[in-house]
C-alpha cells in the first residue's frame, strides 16, 4: 500500500471514479484554472526575485449595462474572445508574450484550442523582435512544455493535422521542470529555448 | 467674424455654454474616451506601418455571477482597479509600458489621477530595463505630453505638491505632435525622450 507522507492512504483508483458530464467539465475547467494559478505564482516568484516582470492580461469583457444606483455595478455583460494572449512582460530586457493552455487529452494537443487571432498576434511579436511561445500543460500526466510560436507555425505549415501529438512535445519541445514553490520553472525552459 | 473652412460660422462663445453637472461629467468622460480612442488609433497606425506592437490591457472586471442558461451571460460584476497600466507592448525591440491620462484642469495635472500601484508598476518596468511613461492630455487646450516615469518619481520626491503644474509640462516634458490620422504621433516624442 502506498501512503502519503502524512500517513493517509494513496488510492490510485480514486482517479478512475466515473464522473458525470458536468463533473468532468467542472473538473477540467478547475484544472485549467489551477494551471493558470501555477503560472501566476511563478510570475510572482520571478518578480519577487528580480528575474522578470510578467503580468496577466485581464479577460476582456463587453459591458452592456452598468447600474449606477449604488456605485457602478455591472448587470449585463459578456465575455469577449481574447484577441491577443494571456501573458506578456519583460524578461532579460526582452519583450516576452505567451499563451497558456491546458489539455485533458493524453495523446495530443488540439489546435482548436488556439485562435487565429492569437497566432497572428504571436507572429507579430516575433516580427517586432519579441519572444513568443505557448506554455502547454497535459493535465492528465501533469507535464508542461514550452512550444515556441515559430515551432507552431512550422508545424501548421508542414502538417495537415488538427492536433499536435504528445510525442512531438516529448521529443521536440522544451519540458518545464516542476517544483514546489513555484510549481513551474518555466523561464528556465525559456532560457534554453531562446537565449 | 471667424469662419470654418466650409463656411460655417465659428462661435467662440459656444464653448462657454453652461452645462449641467451631469453634462459636464459626461462631456469630460467622453473627452477621456476620445483620448483613449486617439491612442488606440495611433497604435493601429504604428502596427500597420510595422513600427510598434502596442496593445491595450482590458479593464479588469470582477465577475460575481454568470448565468449559463443561454450561453455565458454575466449578470453581476464590478470594475476593479487597474493594478498595472493601460498599455504595453514592443517598440524598437524594447518593452514599452505606459498609462494614459486626460485632465480637464487648465493649470495642473492632479497626481490623485495616478494610483500608487501604477507608480510601483512603472518603477518595476524601469528596473527590468523597459521604457515607462505617462501620456497626459490637457483636454481644455488639447495639448498632449509625455512624462517619463523617472521624471514623475523625481517630481514626487522633490515636491510636496499634489499636482504637476501645466508650466512644468510645457517646459520640461516632451510635447506630442498632433496630426490628422493618427491624431497623436506619440512614438516620435518617445524617440526624442528615450532613444
Amino acid at each position: 500500500m502506498i501512503k502519503y507522507p502524512d500517513g493517509r492512504e494513496y488510492t490510485p483508483n480514486k482517479h478512475k471514479i466515473k464522473l458525470t458530464k458536468d463533473e468532468i467539465s467542472i473538473s477540467s475547467s478547475n484544472r485549467g484554472m489551477a494551471f493558470e494559478d501555477d503560472i501566476n505564482i511563478s510570475n510572482e516568484f520571478y518578480f519577487a526575485h528580480g528575474i522578470a516582470l510578467i503580468t496577466k492580461r485581464p479577460t476582456p469583457i463587453n459591458v452592456v449595462h452598468v447600474d449606477y444606483t449604488n456605485g457602478p455595478h455591472i448587470t449585463d455583460a459578456y465575455f469577449e474572445k481574447q484577441s491577443t494572449t494571456d501573458y506578456n512582460g519583460i524578461y532579460r530586457e526582452k519583450y516576452i508574450d505567451f499563451e497558456a493552455k491546458s489539455t485533458k487529452s493524453k495523446t495530443s494537443f488540439p489546435l482548436a484550442n488556439i485562435s487565429r487571432h492569437q497566432i497572428e498576434h504571436l507572429k507579430s511579436v516575433i516580427k517586432f523582435g519579441g519572444i513568443a511561445f505557448f506554455i502547454i500543460n497535459f493535465n492528465r500526466c501533469d507535464e508542461t512544455y514550452i512550444l515556441s510560436a515559430e515551432q507552431l507555425l512550422i508545424f501548421i505549415k508542414e502538417n495537415k493535422r488538427k492536433s499536435i501529438p504528445y510525442e512531438y512535445f516529448k521529443n521536440k519541445t522544451m519540458r518545464v521542470a516542476h517544483g514546489y514553490i513555484p510549481r513551474l520553472y518555466y523561464l528556465e525552459a525559456v532560457d534554453k529555448l531562446f537565449f
